[in-house]
C-alpha cells in the first residue's frame, strides 16, 4: 500500500486508527479543516496547527484557476506555498465544477466548464484531475466523481454512479504510487442502497487506498444520511480509511464516526465563524446576538482557544457587530478549535471502549444550552 | 508628575527616551499601532506584541460610539476588553468628530454631533471627553480639541486654536491624576508660526504630562509640515514626551524623530495592509501587481514577521487577489512588524549617535527598491 492505515482500536463500529502519509501521521478519526484556496479562511497556518489539526484540504476546483496548479508546483508545491507541512487531501475538482462553474458539459471523457473567475474554458478528465493533485503535491487524491444531484431518480442516479466508476478506473491508471501518497475512490449511488453497494463493489474490484462516502449532505437530511452509512459503511474494506465528504455539524460527524467513518471534511467551523456562529460544547451560539453585548463569560469555559481564554463574550459580539475582522478571525480559530478538541474526545472515548456514553453525554449538553 | 519619562541620549535634536506608565515602561521614539474599536484591525493581540509594538492608540469616537464606554468599564476596562496589558493612548475624539461624524455643531462648551453608525446626536465636552477615557482606562488621555481644518486663514486657525486653549484648561481641570496615568495637551495653530508658538505657550501656562503637535498631516505635505515641527518642537518643555498625531510614512517618522519627536500613531500600516501595500527595508511594494505572481522571494529579506519567515511574494500576491482574509492579515502584521522595527533601528541609531547617517541609509535603500 503506499499510504499506511493502521487501526488501534474498535467500539461498536467506531474506530480510532491512524493514517500514516508522506508528512506525517494523522490520528483518525480526523476532521480535516477545509483550505480551500491555498488557506482555512482567516486562519494562519500557524493557529491551524495550534488547535492540533493534523490534516488540512485543499480544494482543486479553486487552485487550478488560481494561482494555478502549475504554478504552485514550480513554487515548490501546495505545502510550501501555504506553509502547512502537515499531510494535504485535495479533492478531484468535481464537486465544485458542478457547484460553482458556469455552462458545465458533462460527456464520458470528462467536463467542459467555464471558470467563475474569468469565463475560461477549462476541462477536467479523471487523468487531468490525477494531474493536478500530482502536481499540488497531495498526500491523498481523489478521483474525479459527478456528485449526484439531489434529488435525482433511481435511473439518474444509477447512471450518474456508474459514470463516476468508470472514471475512478480511469483514476487510478492515471495515478502514480509514491509512498505515503494515496488515492482514494468515492462511493455514489444517491439515496439508493443496491446503487451504493453496487459503487463499492466496483471501487474495491479496482482497489484504493482509501475509501470516501460522496454525494451525501447534498440536500437529504441527517436520517438518510445516517441510514446510506448504515448500508455502505460494512461493505468497505476494514483495512482501508473511510472518508465521509463535506460532513458536517458536530451531531453529523458523531453519528458518523458510530457508524465507522474514519474521516471528515466540512467548511461549517470556518464558514460559521466568520458570519458569527459559534460551535461549542454547550451547543451553537449566535454571537450578534445582543444578549451577549454585557456577557463577560467566555465563549466556551471548556475551550482553550485565544477566543475563549482571553477575551469575553462580549467582547466578541461587538467585534461582530462592528465588522471588525479579529471577529471572524477569532470565531473561526474557535470553531477549528472546537472541532479539533470533539475529534480528540471521540478518539480517546473509543480507545477507552466508551464511545456510545461519550456520544450521549456531548448531545446532552449540546441541549442543555450555555445557560444564558 | 503623573506619567514618568526619561531621557537616555540625544543625537542632534533626535531624542531617545522611555515613557513610564501605569501598564509599563516603553522606549521612545515610539510607534502606536491604532487600536480604532478596540482592535488593532486584523491582528490579533497577541500577534501585535509579537512586532515589539508596546503601546497602542485607541479611538474615543469609536468606542464611546460602540459599544460604550461604561459597557467598557463594566467589562473590566478597555485593556482587558481588547486583551492588551500594555500601555493605551486614546485620543479624544475630536478629530474624528470632524471627520466622521454628521450634522456637528460646535459651541464654546463642546461639540455636537450625529453618529455615523445610527445617527443619534451625541456630544463631547472637554470633561466629558476625559471621564470617556477615564472609564476606559488609559494611560495617556488626550484633551479634546478642534482639529483646524486645511486649508484655513490665520484668523480661522487662531480662532480655532484658541477654543482649543480653552478646553485644554478645561480638560486639565476634569482630569484625575493617578500614578501612571497622563494628560497630553495638543498643540493647534495651523501653518502658522506665531500661532504654534502661542498654542504652546499657553500649554504649557497649563502645564501637561505630555504635548502633542496636532493639525498636521491633513494635506498640508511633508515639507510643511516639517517646518512647522521646525518652529514648534524647539518650544515644548524638553523635560516631557512630544507626540506627533496621526503621522505617518517611514519617511515622515524619519523626519519627525530627527525633528524631536517621541511618540507617533498612524493607520497607513494598518489600513495600507488591507489594501495589499507593503512597507518595507526596500521600499513600498504593491502586492496586487502580477509582477509578483511567480516570485519565489519573502516581501521583505530583512524582516523576521511570519509574513516574510514563512511566505513567497507569490502566496501574499495569490492571497491578496484571491480576497483572501489571510492577505490582509498577513500584510498588516508585515507593515505592523515593520514599523516596529523602524522605530527600534531609530531608537539604536540616536543612542549610538549614528542617527544622521542611520536616516540617510533607510532613505537610499526605500530609493533602490527590491530589485524586481
Amino acid at each position: 500500500m503506499t499510504l499506511g492505515f493502521t487501526l488501534a482500536a474498535a467500539d461498536g463500529t467506531a474506530r480510532a486508527g491512524t493514517l500514516h502519509t508522506a508528512h506525517g501521521d494523522v490520528p483518525t478519526p480526523v476532521f480535516m479543516p477545509v483550505g480551500t484556496a491555498g488557506t482555512v479562511k482567516a486562519m494562519t497556518a500557524e493557529a491551524v496547527r495550534s488547535t492540533g489539526a493534523r490534516m488540512v484540504l485543499g480544494n482543486t476546483y479553486h487552485l487550478m484557476l488560481r494561482p494555478g496548479a502549475e504554478r504552485i508546483a514550480a513554487l515548490g508545491g501546495l505545502h510550501r506555498f501555504m506553509d502547512w507541512h502537515g499531510p494535504i487531501l485535495t479533492d478531484s475538482g468535481g464537486f465544485q465544477v458542478m457547484s460553482l462553474s458556469q455552462l458545465r458539459r458533462l460527456d464520458e471523457g470528462g467536463v467542459t466548464f467555464r471558470s467563475h473567475l474569468d469565463g475560461s474554458e477549462q476541462r477536467l478528465t479523471p487523468e487531468r484531475a490525477v494531474a493536478i493533485q500530482h502536481a499540488l503535491g497531495a498526500d491523498v487524491t481523489m478521483v474525479l466523481d459527478e456528485c449526484t444531484p439531489f434529488p435525482a431518480t433511481k435511473a439518474e442516479a444509477a447512471a450518474s454512479m456508474r459514470l463516476s466508476m468508470r472514471w475512478a478506473a480511469r483514476s487510478r491508471g492515471a495515478f502514480v504510487p509514491r509512498p505515503g501518497h494515496g488515492l482514494f475512490g468515492i462511493v455514489q449511488g444517491g439515496v439508493y442502497p443496491a446503487l451504493r453497494a453496487e459503487s463499492v463493489a466496483a471501487l474495491a474490484a479496482i482497489g484504493f487506498d482509501g475509501y470516501a462516502v460522496g454525494g451525501l449532505a447534498v440536500g437529504e437530511g441527517q436520517e438518510t444520511m445516517f441510514a446510506m452509512l448504515d448500508v455502505t459503511v460494512p461493505l468497505l474494506p476494514a483495512d482501508r480509511p473511510r472518508y465521509l465528504m463535506g460532513v458536517g455539524t458536530p451531531a453529523d460527524i458523531v453519528g458518523a464516526v458510530a457508524r465507522g467513518i474514519d474521516m471528515f471534511d466540512c467548511v461549517i467551523p470556518t464558514r460559521s465563524g466568520r458570519t458569527g456562529r459559534a460551535y461549542t460544547s454547550r451547543g451553537v451560539l449566535n454571537m450578534r446576538n445582543a444578549r451577549f453585548a454585557d456577557d463577560p463569560r467566555p465563549l466556551d469555559p471548556d475551550c482553550a482557544c485565544p477566543a475563549c481564554a482571553r477575551h469575553s463574550r462580549a467582547y466578541l459580539h461587538h467585534l461582530i457587530k462592528s465588522g471588525e475582522m479579529l471577529g471572524p478571525m477569532l470565531l473561526t480559530w474557535h470553531n477549528v478549535a472546537y472541532y479539533q478538541d470533539l475529534m480528540r474526545g471521540l478518539r480517546a472515548a473509543i480507545l477507552d471502549g466508551r464511545f456510545a456514553a461519550h456520544a450521549a453525554a456531548l448531545a446532552a449538553r449540546w441541549a442543555q444550552g450555555d445557560g444564558a
